[in-house]
């Protein structure tokens, strides 16, 4: 039996790594502060790539890979750039090591780079020094690429995929003729993101604009997506950048217009991360274990045989296999579990901690009885449904957990957004229960300094398409034009 | 209208460098060593990784993720692989940057970091360590690994694909109850490899094991596959290695057998990189440009619309595309290039050089006669073909294309492969054409270094399978059991 899961309403922190531990999806490394990504967590990474990817090549990119390495000075070029990422940096300054007269491993000072190379903590820098090269007229334009990658930013308080200091991501660079077609995109991305979020994921997410101070290093503007988690907190799950001529200016990226002007290229970037593992565990999964959407699942479904004297194995496995094959068939993916050496019940607690979205149990009777049993692992009903059109049964049933998830999380999510207009209630309400507050802001970076100073709630974003609502800033007493989002954030 | 490429005759090197640049398949970085893939590049990487990937997950095996940093003094663990490596790696010694009192960009003394790391130039000391720890029992048994990845080894002496500082590639990492059992997964690794580039790369390969001289470093035995260029060098293509206890005993990662007693893991690791796309480009190319076999080409056909006046265009384009949408239903991998402003030999140019094995050719006359020429680029044939059926002519022209590109590659391997006993004669031949030579061995490391020494030949492999075959080695004069793979090789 694994270890039993620590309930969240004890200790929401254990429980969630008691999650990703029982699940098997990743485990601390001897570099602190880097994770292992297990098969089960890397499976599940493979499902997110390749629905993001098939939704990136659908709209006109295509997959690139820049360096490693970016050389000390590129970081320096842009200004807001260097400034957010050079403490967080890991620099690369020997290529060689020796053995010393003691015997020990050591660097060899004859190796000393003459200029230090960084561990990319993006890829803005090295790929605008690139376009620079690529890019002469609007002919070249518009440049759509992404790359998936490994990215290092120096981090020692590490939370197993929410915050590693290497992790796995994709990170889009796009290259425009206008200032139009760059926010364009950006804005294109970004609703990927909240659909690849909320049809595959199952987590409705708010899209957004960042305030000034949550922007991206080198960013004249910052869409992202905003989701809650179980324990009220916040969690960026994307973020799409409109890098204005920033980039292009620091690498001298010049194009000849139609009109045969030189003009500055305009830039986006955007990315998603292996952090959304993390979001995935926090919105869904209870107390028993992991929970995961059907549309991600490695396995969507596993068939357990259940029986007790070999006779009875054999037919009973010989059915479970037969139904294994006509729902591989139907395109689900599916499990037999015919692991000798394990009880049933074992098993049953093994798929549930896994997040499984669907057992199938079936014993000597169901084989007579042309029945089984499936159990979702969602809300842990069990119904006992005919063996004939069970592919079907099984694909609609995948469909509704799927939907499920997304209603019970945008259920809470609602019943967890909360208007305020008092800053003391705000702050009540944020320490009792936390959540999303939409909350009237005066515009001011120092009210949002003030804010996230006292409470450590920050502004999530500026909702897109909200209405504007004039109103006062309860914090400031000054005007304000709109709510904005407040949360505290992992 | 792309640059010319060098004939092969006149400067191979070129000729190779124009093809990569001409294609578009990776281009130089500002960090010396380091190269940037490019799409088309990177497409032709990403159907390599999706045959490869099938195969490794057909045999068993699941994809994980380890970290790109390791701890120095895992390096020094294991004695071999410390000396293989210790002098090629990218050293990070600080986790931090800032700016000195010259407003200069510099690592801040204050992070340096207790122990040095290192960027991974192979992962088997960090996943062994790992191993140790999630292996105690038999039961856990196999366990059977791999990881897409990108992996440093310090260069600087760069040839794009064949000879970077970092390089894409997998590593499989197994860990098995008996010897017997690393063996016979190492040799199906091998086998994996050799298929892949002979049924799809269209490469034959030789399948041998390495001298110990040649092995890598901590492997008790190295399985590879060697291919012959068409400059008559030889070109590694994938090592599979049996690393025997060495690892687990450096990492002490012991198991409970079946017997109750505690044993050594055994282990084996194996990988094919970005370097195959070197060998794919070298093995069918010709002096106009890339040939690429179609089952791993990202565009299998391309259809060029010819027509003069707009009303011609309007009926050549509308065809195409239908033509297009049926090729696409069929599976094949059709681009419909009507992009204006190009003239048709420009383009017919374009996809010549990016070798898209087969180029669609359709002018206003054909659209009333139902017919279509089809360009192989493989022996630039021409033929105009019914438009009827279209579909499944273009498959088994597919097809037939794979085929002659393997067959004309075995020929050449086969007219470039010389059974010497002389060691004059070797060195005559060996200059004058190059090739693969199979000559006697005496078995000695003494004999191997002198030829390597004398005439920068190495022994690529001692085939699998060889029928024993008492003789003499030429070389010194000391008898041999068998002939072994000698080459200059990349």
């Amino acid at each position: 039996m694994a270890d039993a899961i620590t309930p969240r309403a004890q200790d929401y922190s254990q429980w969630y790594l008691d999650i990703v531990q029982g699940a098997r999806l990743a485990d601390y490394s001897p570099v602190r502060g880097c994770m292992i990504i297990r098969p089960n967590g890397y499976a599940l990474w493979e499902n997110m790539q390749a629905a993001l990817d098939a939704m990136f090549k659908a709209t006109g990119h295509r997959n690139a890979y820049f360096p490693l390495f970016i050389p000390q000075s590129f970081l320096a070029r842009e200004a807001a750039h260097v400034e957010g990422f050079a403490k967080e940096c890991a620099v690369v300054t020997h290529s060689r090591l020796k053995l010393d007269e003691d015997g020990a491993l050591v660097t060899d000072p004859e190796s000393k780079l003459e200029e230090n190379l960084v561990v990319r903590p993006t890829s803005e820098t090295i790929i605008w020094d690139t376009y620079s090269k690529w890019i002469q007229s609007w002919r070249d334009l518009p440049i759509l690429l992404n790359q998936w990658n490994n990215v290092v930013r120096w981090e020692m308080r590490t939370r197993l995929f929410l915050r590693t200091m290497e992790f796995l991501w994709q990170e889009g660079h796009t290259a425009h003729a206008t200032r139009g077609e760059a926010i364009e995109e950006t804005e294109r991305m970004l609703e990927i993101y909240a659909t690849f979020a909320e049809d595959w994921m199952a987590i409705p997410v708010v899209r957004g604009i960042k305030t000034a101070s949550e922007r991206f290093a080198g960013a004249d503007e910052t869409y992202c997506i905003e989701a809650l988690m179980q324990d009220g907190k916040a969690l960026q799950a994307g973020t799409s950048h409109f890098l204005g001529q920033n980039f292009a200016k620091a690498f001298n990226c010049q194009f000849q217009n139609r009109d045969n002007e030189l003009e500055y290229v305009w830039a986006t970037s955007w990315g998603v991360s292996t952090r959304l593992i993390g979001a995935l565990i926090m919105v869904h999964s209870d107390d028993q274990g992991l929970v995961l959407p059907p549309k991600l699942a490695p396995t969507q479904a596993v068939i357990v045989p259940i029986h007790r004297t070999d006779e009875e194995r054999e037919r009973v496995v010989a059915r479970a296999r037969g139904i294994a094959a006509d729902l591989r068939a139907a395109g689900v993916r599916v499990e037999l579990d015919d692991r000798e050496g394990f009880r049933p019940g074992w098993k049953f607690n093994e798929h549930e901690v896994a997040g499984v979205p669907l057992r199938l149990a079936i014993g000597p009777r169901d084989v007579e009885n042309g029945t089984i049993e499936i159990a979702r692992r969602d809300d842990r009903s069990k119904t006992s449904v005919p063996q004939d059109g069970l592919a079907q049964t099984v694909r609609t049933m995948l469909d509704t957990v799927q939907q499920a998830l997304f209603d019970r999380a945008l259920a809470f999510r609602e019943a967890n957004t909360t208007d305020v207009d008092s800053y003391d209630e705000f702050k009540e309400l944020l320490d009792r229960r936390g959540g999303f507050f939409r909350m009237h802001w005066d515009g001011s970076a120092e009210t949002e300094a003030r804010v996230k100073e006292e409470t450590k709630a920050t502004i999530r974003c500026i909702p897109l398409g909200a209405a504007e609502e004039p109103g006062v800033d309860p914090v400031s007493g000054a005007p304000s034009k709109r709510r904005v989002l407040y949360a505290r954030a992992y």
